[in-house]
C-alpha cells in the first residue's frame, strides 16, 4: 500500500502530511531536497532510548537529541529556557532543522521552540500518538502553558513536514488510544456526517487496528484539518471556520481545569464529555433534534467513554466551573462564545450566550 | 508643521510610521478604528512615573502599566516570563493592544511578548531614544537574549503603528543621542550617498537639535528601513537586502560581547567602530577607494566618535575577539559573512571570507 499525501495549502507555509507506514523514503526525499545543516530531535524521556534504532533507520542521516521529560508538565516556561539554551549549545544557524518525536506535548513545546530560536527556524512534526496525528501535529497551533491557564503563550508556526507513522498506534496504551478518538469523533460531528456514520459503522475495527479503517480514519481528520486550516490558519475571529475545531473544548477545558489536569480527565475524555454538552447545548436551543443527540451520545457510550460527571466526583461546585470556564481564552468580552451544532456535520459558532446556559447544561448532567 | 507619515507596505501586516510632534491626534485616530478592548503599555522604571501625563494626555483613554527595570538584562527568559503572567493576569483577550513606550530595550521585549500572548496580539512602538526611532522600532525583529549570545531568541512580528515623537530627543542625554546616531550614519552608507552628503552638511545642526533636521533625519531613516524591510522582510537569506542592515554590527557584535555587553562601549557606538572596520576591510578587497574610506573616518572624528580601539582596554586578545565572532548567528555554517562597501551609499553582502580577514582588520585598529 502506497502512503497517503494530504496538502496543507498555505501559499509558500505549505507542507504535506503523510499517513502510512514504512515511512523513511518520504523523509529522506524531503531531506535531501532541503539540505539541513543540522539535524535535532525534541523528544520526551519514555521514547529516547525505545525508539533511537527506528529513528536511525527513519532519518539515515545523524541527528542530535534533546530529551524533556514525559508530561504537560513539560511545557512550562522552565523547560522552554531550558531547550532553547541546549539547542544555542549546540551551534545551530538558520538551516538547522528540528524534529518533534513524540505527543502532543513535545509537538507544542518544539514548534513553540522552533518559531522563537533565531526568530524562527524549520521544524516537522513524527507524532507518536492518535492525538497528535488527527489534531495537534496538524495547523501550527503551538504553546506552553501560563500560570493562568493552557496555552496561553505560543505562536502561529507551521511544521514543514508531518509524518504519521501508523505502526506508532499499535503501542498506544488503549486509554492514550480512546482520547485520541474523541477528536477523530469531532471532525464527524463538525464537518462531515457521512465520516460520522462511517465511523458508527467501522468503530469496532478502528479500535482492533485495522490497517485500512486505520488509514481512512487518520487521513480524513487530517484532510478535514488541512482544509480547515488553510481557509482560517491563524484563528481570525471567532466567527472563522477554524474555530469550529473548539468544539466541545469550552466545556473540556472547564472540566480538565477542575481536576486540575490531572489524570481523573484526560483531554480527549474531557473532550468528548464537553461535545455532548455542546450538543445538549445545541437542543436547548433548538439547533439540534433529541434523535441526533441521542445519536451521538450513544456512539460515546458504545466507544467506551463515561459521560456521567457524578462518576468523577460526588459534589459538584458549579461556581468553581464558572470561574473556570471565565478564564478559557475564547471567552471574548466576556460575551460567552460556544460552538454548537446544527446538525450532524455542521457545527456553528454561537455568540453573546449568557452564563445561564452554561449552568443550565451542566445541571442536566449532575 | 504637519507629522509626516511613512508606509511600511507588508501587505495585511502594514503599517504607518509617523514621525514629528504632538502625535496625539494620529493616535487616537488609530484607537478609534481599531476599537481595541483593552490598553496596556510595557515601559522601564526610569519612564512611568515621568511621562505618566505625557501618556495619559496622548491616549485620551484608560489604559494599565506594566513595568520592568532599565537596562539590556531585562531582555531575558526571567523577565519574559514574569511580564507574560503579569498581562496574563489583567485578562487580556485578543483585542487586547500592548504598547511598546521606551528604547529598544523595551521596544525588543514587547514585541516578543506581543507575539507570544494568545499566539499574538497587537501592540504599537512609542519609541523615546533615537536608535530606537530610527531603527529598532521599525520592521518587526523582537528579541531576548539568550546565555550564548544576544537577540537570538525572537521573532519576525510587525507593530500596527510606530510613534516617532521627536520632543523626547530633546531630552535624551547626549551619549545616548549620539548612539542612535551611528545608525543614521549607516542608512546613507549602505544605501544614500545623497543622505550621508546631507548628513556631512548639517550634522552640526542635527547635534543642536534643529527641529527641521532632526525631523528630516529621523524621516530619511525611517523610509529607508521602510523600503529594505518592505522588500525582505525576514531577512531571508544573507544575500538578501534587508542583511545590508546588519553592515558595521559583525564587528559591532564582536567588540560589545568583548566588554560584556557593558557600558565602556554602547551599542551604538560599537557599531560606528565596526562600520569603520567593515570600511576598511571593503579597503582591503578593492571595493572601496581609500577617499571613500577617510570620508567616512573623519565623519565619525568630527560627529566625536572614537575609533582608535586602545582607548578602550590596552591590551587585546584577538583570539578572544576571533571566539566572539563565531558566535555570532549571522555566521552561516563557519563561513564568514561580511556586509560591505563598494561606495558610500552601496552595500554589498560578501560571502565566504576568510577569517585572516577579520584578524587582518583587527589588527590595523591595535
Amino acid at each position: 500500500m502506497t502512503n497517503n499525501t494530504i496538502k496543507v495549502n498555505l501559499e509558500q507555509r505549505s507542507y504535506d502530511i503523510i499517513v502510512g507506514n514504512n515511512l523513511g523514503e518520504n523523509l529522506q526525499n524531503f531531506l535531501r531536497n532541503q539540505k539541513y545543516s543540522k539535524i535535532i530531535i525534541l523528544t520526551d524521556s519514555n521514547l529516547d532510548k525505545l525508539y533511537n534504532p527506528y529513528l536511525k533507520d527513519l532519518f539515515k542521516i545523524d541527528f542530535e537529541y534533546v530529551v524533556v521529560e514525559a508530561g504537560e508538565k513539560t511545557k512550562s516556561f522552565g523547560v522552554l529556557e531550558k531547550v532553547c539554551e541546549e539547542i544555542l549549545q549546540k551551534n545551530i544557524d538558520r538551516s538547522t532543522l528540528l524534529v518533534a518525536f513524540g505527543g502532543g506535548v513535545i509537538g507544542d513545546l518544539t514548534g513553540f521552540v522552533a518559531s522563537i530560536l533565531l526568530r524562527g527556524i524549520d521544524f516537522i512534526q513524527i507524532p507518536t500518538s492518535l492525538l497528535a496525528m488527527v489534531d495537534s501535529s496538524v495547523g501550527g497551533k503551538t504553546a506552553i502553558n501560563a500560570q493562568v491557564g493552557k496555552n496561553l503563550i505560543g505562536s502561529f508556526y507551521q511544521p514543514k513536514l508531518v509524518l504519521c507513522d501508523l505502526e506508532f498506534l499499535k503501542t498506544l496504551p488503549v486509554r492514550e488510544f480512546q482520547n485520541g478518538y474523541a477528536e477523530v469523533v469531532k471532525y464527524g460531528l463538525i464537518f462531515d456526517k457521512s465520516f460520522f456514520n462511517y465511523l458508527q459503522k467501522n468503530y469496532l475495527s478502528f479500535f482492533d487496528y485495522n490497517q485500512e479503517v486505520l488509514t481512512s480514519v487518520v487521513k480524513r481528520c487530517c484532510e478535514i484539518k488541512a482544509h480547515i486550516v488553510a481557509v482560517d490558519e491563524r484563528e481570525s475571529s471567532s466567527s472563522g471556520l477554524r474555530a469550529i475545531l473548539n468544539f466541545g473544548h469550552t466545556f473540556g477545558h472547564v472540566l480538565e481545569a477542575y481536576f486540575n489536569y490531572s489524570n481523573t480527565l484526560l483531554h480527549g475524555e474531557a473532550v468528548a464529555i464537553g461535545m455532548v454538552m455542546a450538543s445538549k447545548m445545541s437542543c436547548n436551543f433548538n439547533m439540534l433534534s433529541s434523535e441526533h443527540y441521542q445519536e451521538i451520545v450513544e456512539h460515546f457510550h458504545k466507544t467506551g467513554f463515561t459521560i456521567d460527571l457524578k462518576k468523577f466526583a460526588k459534589d459538584w461546585s458549579i461556581n468553581q466551573l464558572i470561574i473556570h470556564l471565565y478564564k478559557d481564552k475564547k471567552v471574548e468580552n466576556k460575551n460567552l462564545v460556544f460552538i454548537l451544532l446544527s446538525e450532524i456535520g455542521k457545527a456553528i459558532v454561537k455568540k453573546d450566550v449568557d452564563v445561564s446556559e452554561f449552568e443550565k447544561v451542566v445541571k442536566e448532567f449532575l
